[in-house]
């Protein structure tokens, strides 16, 4: 099998994590079967570095560590249009405000030249995947997405080859990690801003934790799953938001003397007028199967005619549970090519 | 594509229910491809029926509903070594006392014959998964399983299709419906006796309870599991087995009154002398993720080396969720075909 060469678009926590796994992947007995070089990286801030006989992952990491970036300028867009690639690995942040781009236009531009896509960027699935899905179809080559959503907790895979036959009725969960872990803190007590800062400490909440808090991340990752499992062809705007920045510690306590705690909860179903997905804060009752989800680990329950109900939880993940679900979009990959 | 022509042996609760989806398929629009007839229904008591252009499900159902059972006395073997068909849908009932047997012949013979399996009995899991796996690769043909642990929760789909490049480092569950709902009498005040009387009328337990207080089922879930996921080759007497029978109410108030709750937990994992096993009575607190497990749902926490740690669980389910675990598996052969 040849070698899949990679073209790295991003190198933040996901993309350095995912580097070091490849630097180290000696220690992963399944990973012998993962041929891949990476023949370019290139960032928004930090330079770029092509090679196309291959960039050592031990190198990569060396010189981002020590040199704080890389050697050349390359932007990702002319990269993605003019460097010799087999696979795009989207890794650049998301942007709200730019409504998935620019990660958008490096896929669709990566697939319109035949190449396969791996996104961690939720950007290109929350607001392009008809589009996107389309146009890998027409090209013969696949579209990947593992790691957008629950980070690389099979989602799409299980929805792709575990859920034959079965309709999806209905989505939900608590799919924003810090905004839970903000809702956590608050019960013991915490002030809204002191519980964000912790999370900013522990490297959980973003800078601006805004999109966390009103419930943006969580409606983009809302959208991403009813466009793929659900077959929808919604944006984040059109989901139904509700944030919880305007909550108190008494209003968390006053729920906990009900015997019932507050969560951020995603939900999308099918209606005569389409699909409807919505992120609000409610109060579960504590037998409720998403009341003790605590710290970062998402939970997802889907609702099938056939099967019945089928709950997926992330059990205490961390940046390498992110990055795998990029690996295991290479594996996919690397067992067509 | 042609159609599956299935044997379908055994006809209790299960092949009942995976009948009466097939006679009222179109409330399925995921079902439009699936291609089967039932060329033979084989039991043990109650009669077969044989008939090579095909039995229309909807008069399996009414015949046996109105005669109490099939108007031939074909044995399964018989069946399975003399008949045409594609498929072996083995639903027989799981013989503990003949460590699988006599399902282990049928699937053998299938297999031998070129023929696929699909199997909800989990004796030939437990207890000849390698045998019969490398008979089937041998002849070019699959042994699925889906609906034999978690009714048809995907375990082993998950496994093969969605956990590639992972090393599976330990296996945790609630394996055991029948036990889980008697712990959870219990906890309410019912005695062992009248728990089971219980789960018994709920068609929940079956007649003879033993099976279930003993950890046996879970011992053979939990060496399925374990031969399929991690490799293993152990067979369910040596897996290290504890059960609820000398439990009293008092034991679990007790346990209440710590914060904690008994549970009949399932484990596997790996040491140095190989893949060890055990069924166990612990004391969960709460925040435990196996702590809130109610009713008849399963529950599977796998751990991996580059994941982390999956939850997987049922929320809910029915005689449908273990008649789809068969569906399941026809449909990836249908695709297969």
């Amino acid at each position: 099998m040849a070698k899949l060469r990679l073209l790295l678009a991003g190198f933040g926590n996901v993309g350095r994590r995912f580097v070091e796994i490849l630097a180290d992947r000696k220690s992963y007995p399944g990973l012998s079967e993962l041929e891949v070089a990476i023949v370019a990286v290139t960032t928004g801030q930090h330079g770029a570095w092509v090679n196309p006989a291959g960039l050592a992952p031990a190198t990569i990491l060396e010189t981002y560590r020590t040199r704080g970036g890389f050697p050349d300028s390359r932007t990702t867009l002319d990269a993605v249009r003019t460097l010799d690639f087999d696979v795009l690995v989207e890794l650049s942040p998301l942007s709200i405000a730019g409504r998935g781009e620019p990660a958008i236009a490096h896929v669709r531009e990566a697939l319109s030249r035949g190449r396969h896509v791996v996104s961690g960027n939720k950007g290109p699935v929350a607001w392009a995947y008809r589009e996107l899905s389309t146009l890998a179809r027409a090209r013969g080559v696949r579209f990947l997405h593992e790691a957008t959503v629950m980070d690389g907790a099979p989602v799409f895979n299980l929805q792709r080859h575990c859920l034959r036959g079965n309709t999806i009725l209905r989505l939900e969960g608590i799919l924003n990690s810090t905004s839970n872990m903000v809702l956590g803190a608050m019960e013991r007590g915490l002030s809204l801003a002191a519980a964000v800062a912790k999370a900013q400490a522990m490297g959980i909440a973003e800078a601006d934790p805004s999109a966390d808090l009103e419930g943006w991340d969580a409606a983009v990752k809302l959208t991403a799953l009813t466009n793929v499992l659900m077959d929808a062809d919604i944006k984040p705007e059109q989901i139904w938001r509700q944030g919880i920045a305007q909550l108190t510690p008494q209003d968390l306590a006053v729920a906990q003397s009900r015997g019932r705690r507050i969560k951020m909860i995603c939900e999308a179903f099918r209606t005569d007028a389409g699909i409807q997905g919505s992120v609000t804060v409610q109060e579960l009752p504590l037998d409720h199967p998403f009341a003790r989800a605590e710290g970062a680990g998402s939970v997802l329950r889907i609702h099938t005619d056939l099967l019945g109900r089928l709950i997926i939880a992330e059990d205490g993940p961390d940046l390498s549970t992110t990055a795998y679900g990029v690996i295991s979009d290479l594996l996919a990959l690397s067992e067509c090519n």
